[in-house]
């Protein structure tokens, strides 16, 4: 048999799930059930032999997230970028694409970056009945047994078998997100959930894109044809994708094609698309709460508690879910759930930096985190990945002292190179050149205490950045 | 006439409104409701001519916390410290003896530091009248009509007035918190709640305690006559005190004493003893909502948010608080205000910190707060107020590194002395002798990072200390 070639989506930006996830960290990337991300344990699932290296697909901001949490567990995947938001349909015209530059008939496997699947040895088998219906010309979805009549998923309508006796159904028709009453009906009628992951032959999703959607099939391939290698990572042409209509996969394609089929999936799949849901994966005590990280229940049942760094408690208060990070707190009744997206957009127009960026912010070097403001001073932890490199800047309204707690600092400061030892610090006046480098084998951590008038972001002047940033 | 002598109590720790009270900030020394403290509130409401300098009578933990939120309000008051905590009884019972060696016939007023009057003018008015009848001989309770059966009050039975036409009523039963429906009936036959504040002459009270508790009277008496004087403040004797048996004025005197009356107190009074209270009276929106600090509330109604620091946000959840503070959260549903004391129980026998302490800790010098902690360093703000000095000091196991970021530091390290000022640092390794004064007119801030193996707090020797700490 074929291999399959897997292509993760990878650039969701979670809403749903904030105040954890962020646009600077989305769901995909943060440990919302267990100990790894779902982009991990999606990945660590393709190691099986049925599947060739995957593509990862995503936005650029998200370039050494990814490369990052493939080196934490060992995996391999060329990832390629999307210069800007467009939704699923440009995203899968591109996946198909780059199969179908390989061989035509190459059998692609598209799935979210931020699904759990409990019975992952599951997936992979359907993966490979799907892939055989797939090398004869079936667009196969994952259909998913519903438990509830849920309203946020489109519903597939089965139709007879595309073999007699075989798993997989030709589709009889896509529906979009019903209303209770009709979800109701759809699963006493035997429909199934879309769980939006695909298998198709790529020359086959060409074909129908061109069909149906050509602005999005051109976009996609001037889009790949003029791509460019920035660091290892492949950059789809940003002019050439800005041209293609944003429009999901299930409009683009899905509803209109007549070779959908369908191969019913009870692996235990959940798109995680509320915090509801993450507590329906958590572990439950026998009132149903369920505390990660430190937290006190009290006369409370069906409470989930989440807390990054400090004490939270409930009493009295059933049916909620706490969420409390390092500067935003949550409390969600559990049937509310779809209005956590609504309160972000909500928090964006207060212009609140806690929509969209976390506290801690990633660099393709470590991170920084703000941990103390006063009016004239900021004071920032820093750690830096051992071998990497800050760009050489300055600042002009800031001095800045670094104190190194843990390992060694490089410091170029104007001609002058030091070595800064855990326990030394070194001053940096303003205006002053400056570089730090992590020249050792371990995590080099910093605290950073600026002074002077003016502490934005944007007070940096960048000579030379390693990743080429701007 | 003749004024009174108000003696303010104000040793409370406060835990019913954990997790903003703790034992080393409680209560009646936060802003609750307004700007100011409860205990300032009361304070600047004794301003009044009709009383004499107030005494204040606390816990000795709180010295410097009440004579900084004095000296904030411009008060004067003499300050009483016990060195252990007896309950209301002993403490009524210093506050007659300190009142009679002015003079036997002293007319006292009682207060709460931790209640919250709306009509402060009405206050002092009843404390007016109340007094001419405790002149006479009475033990004047003001008796707070109302306005739902509560069940964390004991009630009054109201009897005929002391004086034709007068409004002091004598008092025909002093009876104990009842059940729900016991309240109810209460107060359709006309009862009021002990608002937990009285008039009284000095040398009646003295002699009810003496005749009902002469063991109260006794140790009270003793621990005046023995009391010492540290730093202005008045310090009751340890020994003496500790005899007295711990037991409130309701149990030692106003259950039994024939003299009792009360005065009906319509003064928009609360005793702020839940979080439902602060609530109450708080600023509202239509929907019952409340937001103190950075908060926002969506498809809910009667919440009250109050957030130290960080964004707090509620979403579908009704009828409930939620309090962020530094490095805690409490989601409390409003008829659950009773259990607060319970889960504040539970975090001790957790041996948590959050349970009795908060992160900033409050100094005679000024105040300090762990910002950042890794395995090997920690990092802190420290405010020192001018003109105050550390104690002179080492480590065994730090060394330190101070960034002044606002003000000037007199730095002694080992035999130098170094001025250290705003955007300069100073070193202090392992084992030297330092001292850290503000010589200056503005709070002095800086930011102390310690690395080492062991970063506990009891890893300091004491040389020398200002303030006479052990």
């Amino acid at each position: 048999m074929t291999k399959i070639l897997p292509v993760i989506m990878c650039g969701g930006s979670g809403t749903r799930v904030w105040p954890e996830s962020r646009e600077t960290l989305p769901k995909q990337f943060i440990p919302l059930v267990g100990e790894r991300s779902t982009f991990q344990t999606t990945m660590a699932m393709l190691a099986d032999p049925a599947f060739e290296k995957p593509i990862v697909i995503s936005n650029a901001d998200y370039r050494f997230l990814i490369a990052d949490q493939l080196r934490q567990i060992g995996a391999q995947a060329d990832i390629v970028l999307e210069p800007s938001r467009r939704d699923s349909g440009p995203a899968v015209a591109v996946a198909a694409g780059l199969a179908a530059r390989r061989a035509p008939d190459t059998v692609v496997v598209v799935l979210a970056a931020d699904h759990v699947v409990r019975d992952r040895a599951g997936l992979v088998k359907l993966c490979k009945k799907a892939g055989e219906a797939a090398a004869e010309g079936y667009i196969v979805t994952l259909g998913v047994k519903p438990d509830s009549p849920a309203t946020g998923y489109g519903y597939l309508r089965p139709g007879a078998p595309t073999h007699a006796g075989g798993e997989v159904l030709k589709l009889d028709a896509f529906v979009e997100k019903p209303d209770r009453e009709t979800a109701q009906r759809y699963i006493e009628a035997g429909y199934f959930w879309n769980s939006g992951n695909f298998i198709f032959r790529a020359d086959v999703m060409q074909a129908e894109i061109a069909h149906f959607e050509p602005a999005i099939f051109e976009a996609a391939e001037a889009a790949i044809d003029a791509a460019a290698n920035d660091l290892g990572f492949c950059v789809l042409d940003a002019e050439a994708f800005a041209r293609a209509p944003k429009k999901s996969i299930d409009y683009a394609v899905m509803e209109k094609t007549d070779k959908a089929a369908l191969i019913p999936a009870d692996i235990g799949w959940s798109d995680v698309g509320t915090w509801r849901a993450v507590w329906e994966l958590s572990e439950r005590d026998e009132a149903g709460n369920s505390v990660r990280g430190e937290g006190v229940v009290m006369d409370a049942k069906n409470v989930h508690v989440r807390s990054e760094d400090m004490l939270t408690t409930v009493v009295g208060v059933s049916d909620v879910i706490v969420v409390t990070t390092q500067d935003a707190v949550l409390v969600l009744n559990h049937e509310h759930g779809d209005r956590v997206k609504q309160l972000v957009d909500e928090l964006k127009i207060q212009n609140r930096r806690e929509a969209g960026a976390h506290k801690r912010i990633f660099r393709p070097w470590g991170y920084y985190q703000s941990i103390d403001e006063g009016q004239r001073y900021q004071v920032k932890r820093i750690v830096v990945k051992p071998g990497e490199r800050l760009s050489l800047q300055k600042h002009f309204h800031r001095a800045e002292h670094w104190i190194v707690v843990r390992g060694t600092a490089e410091v170029g400061r104007d001609e002058e190179i030091h070595l800064v030892h855990e326990n030394e610090s070194i001053y940096l006046p303003i205006g002053c050149k400056h570089r730090l480098t992590n020249p050792g084998k371990i995590d080099l951590e910093l605290i950073e205490v600026q002074t002077g008038s003016y502490l934005g972001e944007d007070d940096i002047v960048r000579f030379e950045d390693v990743y080429n940033r701007g």
